[in-house]
């Protein structure tokens, strides 16, 4: 693009980094900052500087957090025997509003993924072989995505806290409540009739 | 959403001021800049504040600019004889993409739309009178959008060029080269008939 100012060709260059976002888009982006208040902007701009300066992340669940210890952790309401390992944040986040988990989480900050680089060394997986060492932990529940890096997570995971004496779990999968049948991929309706459940288990309590 | 960090949740909420961009879209974008190095972070940020707080629109033709003047109007090469009007800096970059003009431009800002309360005022009509009333300008072309507001402005604007001795055109309407008649609309088609051109002005030169 032939832009008519350096500093316009700048911030379009910036915007289009982050995922997702191509020029056209960052440029829409830009105008639309450029319309508004100096003070609106100036605004957006410190937000997203302090927050990369200041934030930090639980030392005990690796969470995002504003403090060295996040809420959930610190909690005396949570129950502490009960880990759930997740992939990141928005796992948390996506848990927590389900009102259904008591516990606390451990997350890992990404998957295992040799395609991207990413080893067992670049996750917290170390920390969490920790936590379970100092004794408190009765059970351990893996709540990973249902893709192949998660797999893999999972079975290295699993090698790693199989000697503990706890209760490993996984969250079930099946068919999405409200899901017809006729739509459901293969591999799922497959797997959901060999791991079939005593229709007791099934009622939501 | 229930954030972790109230630090997330602002910077979240910034980018979910963006147009097109959501609340999950926002967490995602945000989350990418938190795996980045600090140092980039805070050239995003400032490339953003140093954008709204140096840019310039060029005092003849209202485009952005470095300077107080922008690099088209202050060239020798251009024919500063020829005005073409257009809504924004996205339309200057376009035509200019072209290489098939040689005028100078004249960036009203906007189109009139009375349904988001812009009206002539709030765009840059009385400054393109001011260009024409110093007697420098032959022809003025119209390169606005071929919507209700684009319309809307067009007609605004010719009922207040029309007296001066100037020639007026407004770019021409009609098939798409490559564009296939059965998929054009009818509109666009019936006019295209009704606008025909002598075959020898078709040629492209």
């Amino acid at each position: 693009m032939n832009f008519s100012s350096k500093l316009l060709e700048n911030a379009v260059a910036e915007f289009a980094k982050l995922p997702g976002v191509g020029q056209k888009t960052a440029l829409r982006l830009v105008l639309h900052l450029l319309n508004q208040d100096k003070q609106e902007v100036e605004q957006f701009s410190k937000t997203i500087s302090k927050l990369r300066n200041e934030i930090q992340f639980c030392s005990i669940c690796h969470n995002i957090s504003d403090q060295s210890v996040c809420e959930i952790c610190s909690s005396h309401k949570r129950d502490h025997s009960l880990i759930c390992v997740v992939e990141d944040t928005r796992d948390v986040m996506a848990i927590e509003n389900t009102n259904q988990y008591n516990g606390v989480y451990h997350v890992l900050g990404g998957l295992i993924s040799p395609m991207d680089g990413i080893g067992p060394s670049d996750l917290q997986v170390d920390t969490l072989v920790e936590r379970l060492k100092a004794n408190e932990t009765k059970e351990i529940i893996f709540a990973l995505s249902a893709t192949m890096e998660g797999d893999t997570t999972l079975f290295y995971l699993h090698k790693r806290v199989k000697n503990f004496n706890i209760t490993i779990s996984t969250i079930a999968r099946g068919i999405a409540f409200g899901g017809e049948l006729e739509y459901v991929d293969e591999i799922t309706l497959g797997r959901s009739i060999a791991t079939r459940v005593p229709y007791e288990n099934s009622l939501t309590k």
